[in-house]
């Protein structure tokens, strides 16, 4: 009886050879997995311990059969199968893009991104990680942004349990240089950029399918510029920089809830030229057989969006407001990751107050995007969730909890901007911005969200049909009905308050 | 003994003769002034009841001398004198632009607009303006928005008391052409644009000399889209609009607290070309021998603030954030008179809480701006304070005067935005963004405002000397002292609050 595999779970073979050189370098190994007419190639990789690996995410049920391909004998024109079943409840497949600006998983469940950010948790022992996992259980979230690499930063000064090389640090890094962007020292020369570090990747592994399990998708940092000469990850040579993704990518692709975000503020990494950015972009396109999805980050100005090999905007910006403007230009869904924290600390990225926090959320949302959290509240062990996990101390994410159920509940794939009032004898709903529409024509779902804003009543001039009407406190929770059957022109009366939404659905 | 005028008063010159044509349009009336070897060419103007005037605001002390010059005898080679005095103690002359980016009175008295807008509280009978002045005597405001044409939109639905032109209004308006801005109703025939109405603009000038006489500028709108097939002055025939420029500059340039706004929202005027506002402008730069500050306002996209002859950027703008960036783009004071109103209408713009349009100013404020206010409660009698003037009911005047005082104890011309912190070494302010300095090479003074922030502190790099360190309530308008003397590196442990600011001064 062969193996069973369910759809978009991971088949795993595994064989032991011996290699008289470097087994990282000198060994070629890819497998071809064919399922009736269609064929899949994927690369190995060398995980230690003499042992061989290639992973294959099937996406079709039935017989899959496989054939080895190796530059040595013993990897070479092994076969076999296995079986591919049916997936199981929580399993949907990995996410795609879907109507240009919004996502759904491959079986064509929505998947509406409600993100929040541990850049280095997965490296923080396990005692910490485990309780991130716990924390993460109770949260709204379905995405998790994180680094392959470690990270040096305020409030980052330890060091990872391994590294993703064979080497051992010297010497002791100096705190000065601390955020020098520009002119990071030389990175250091310890590191045998020959020889991945085996244990690292599995651990990272381990994690990224913790997520899976929690229903989260992990938004997995490919490079970032937090380095400031700890390590030198940031700076390594070239070809490092191409045998690493390879290797992550023969490693990691077969779990379905990957996604690529090749930066963090890639325009901090000041030695990289939008050329190499393009080119890791093309690289990684090439090699991963299930195109999972394809980012990058800003800290000031955007990477170019529009070119092919961009899925979706991975954009920091404070100014929600500008979600429709992206939308257009881009023709993507735009996914503001990082818009401020909550939080205490002194840098101002990091001090918002969880009304701000939401509100940016809510305009997001309510702009036809979707945005993402990070907390930020200082604590005597400097254990601050945006980028070690553990505890959350915040007041936004029971908000965010219900900013998600109003978000799922509306008709798929998601939002879309409406036009502005300005010039339009009708519109559908008089006096200003921050709305959207959804559904069958955009006419079965429209959402105004009120923010800072406290009038005494709204207009709608709703489309042929019955409506039910509900008042949303956003920031208590509350969902109030208004009316159950309204139609045309329609006065929605408002309490004196902030934080406000109106939504109108049709009746069915 | 001549007649004595104050410097920066105005001389006026009456002479009586009889037309026998169209006193507007058939005669030629304009005066030259001369004192010492400087002379200034003034348009005189026909105010009715067989009156010719001519108006002077003398900028030199001593004696002045005039002769005229018509096409008619009894208009032509009068001769005659004036003395021009000191200037008394609230006279500090008309405003001009100073160091870019800030204003200046012309005896050099510093400038700091906190403006308000009343569009046409001059508009609606005596007993309502007279309430306005008493409303304003009670403000900081030292600057009115306000239109000459009368204004029909929601909330303005009533007759001003008489017209700018001679005639009668026929027919009855239909409320469905409101905000029919793309295709206003054909404009309506029965004024003789031949022959302007002296009684309403001798009452303009009443009001704007009210206004002078509590320190207050009048931001003069020229022109607005808000007609609707009302009156049909936003639409009237090439040589009208010319004719009434030059007619109002006649009038009232002599009087020192007027700005020229050319239009409010001149993008909503659909039928006017870029040319024809260039025309504008430079047919008034041309006529007003004082060079009065001139500059035009937006509904979307900005007109060239870059073009010679604008003064200063007059924006409507929500995103304040944006202040250094038009600073930067246009080379000149930034004043945002629109970023929503504090009020409760329907309309996203009139609907602000009291704290978000506070925010709004002090976000101005500390990128080296200036912010507008204006005021939206509905109430039965439709008196709006934004167009009708009347009373105010909101809670943001008190903290705009806490805001002018905190203005105008900063060293003088005003603020500066700091660079960015990024990539420089040694920042002044780490961590962020919204700050401004002011003084001698931009030490002197410092301002950090937080907004909607609430970090624990916030670490400053003070240049050389010692610094006095307050923290600003901005909404609860108290001042905590931090420290009296402090210098080099310094923390400032800060309270869990919104809208805080730092200031820090130098000790002299």
């Amino acid at each position: 009886m062969p193996v069973q595999i369910e759809k978009w779970d991971y088949f795993e073979l595994v064989l032991p050879a011996q290699v008289s050189g470097n087994p990282f370098l000198d060994v070629q190994f890819s497998v071809d997995f064919t399922h009736q007419h269609r064929s899949i190639h994927v690369n190995g990789f060398y995980d230690g311990d003499g042992l061989f690996k290639a992973r294959l995410m099937p996406d079709m049920e039935g017989a899959w059969r496989y054939v080895t391909h190796s530059s040595i004998a013993a990897l070479d024109g092994q076969r076999g199968e296995f079986i591919c079943t049916p997936p199981t409840d929580d399993n949907h497949g990995p996410v795609r893009v879907i109507d240009r600006a919004h996502f759904a998983y491959a079986d064509g469940t929505p998947f509406h991104p409600v993100g929040t950010t541990c850049y280095v948790w997965n490296l923080q022992g396990d005692a910490l990680e485990e309780q991130t996992l716990a924390t993460l259980k109770r949260t709204p979230f379905n995405k998790m942004r994180m680094c392959v690499f470690p990270k040096r930063y305020q409030f980052n000064k330890n060091e990872p349990p391994n590294y993703p090389f064979e080497g051992e640090v010297k010497g002791k890094w100096d705190p000065a240089n601390l955020n020098h962007f520009r002119t990071p020292p030389p990175p250091p020369d310890y590191w045998n950029f020959g020889c991945f570090n085996p244990e690292y990747f599995r651990h990272l592994e381990k994690r990224i399918l913790d997520l899976r399990a929690l229903g989260i998708e992990a938004d997995l940092i490919l490079f970032h510029p937090y380095d400031f000469g700890a390590w030198g990850f940031d700076r390594m040579p070239t070809e490092v920089n191409e045998r690493y993704l390879r290797y992550l990518v023969a490693r990691v692709a077969a779990f379905r809830n990957v996604w690529w975000s090749f930066a963090n503020e890639y325009d901090l990494m000041f030695d990289r030229t939008l050329a190499d950015w393009d080119g890791y972009f093309k690289l990684v396109q090439d090699l991963d057989p299930y195109d999972h999805l394809r980012s990058i980050h800003n800290c000031f100005g955007f990477y170019d969006h529009r070119k092919p090999w961009v899925t979706h905007c991975s954009i920091q910006h404070h100014n929600l407001l500008e979600v429709p403007n992206w939308l257009q230009q881009y023709g993507k869904p735009v996914v503001v990751d990082e818009c401020g924290y909550e939080g205490d600390i002194h840098m101002i990225w990091g001090s918002l107050s969880a009304e701000e926090l939401v509100l940016r959320h809510w305009l997001g949302f309510a702009c036809g995007g979707y945005v993402g959290h990070g907390e930020t509240y200082w604590n005597e062990e400097e254990r601050l969730w945006w980028s070690k996990g553990g505890e959350l101390h915040g007041e936004s994410v029971p908000r965010l909890a219900f900013l998600r159920r109003i978000i799922e509940a509306a008709p798929a794939p998601g939002l879309f901007p409406l036009p502005a009032d300005h010039n339009i004898r009708q519109p559908i709903i008089e006096g200003g911005w921050n709305k959207v529409s959804a559904g069958h024509n955009g006419t079965d779902y429209y959402l105004l969200y009120l923010g800072m804003h406290q009038p005494r009543f709204r207009n709608f001039s709703l489309p042929e049909g019955s409506y039910r009407i509900d008042i949303l406190d956003t920031w208590n929770m509350t969902i109030e009905p208004f009316s159950e059957h309204v139609s045309g022109q329609v006065q929605v009366e408002l309490p004196r308050k902030k934080y406000l939404a109106v939504r109108i659905e049709r009746n069915r």
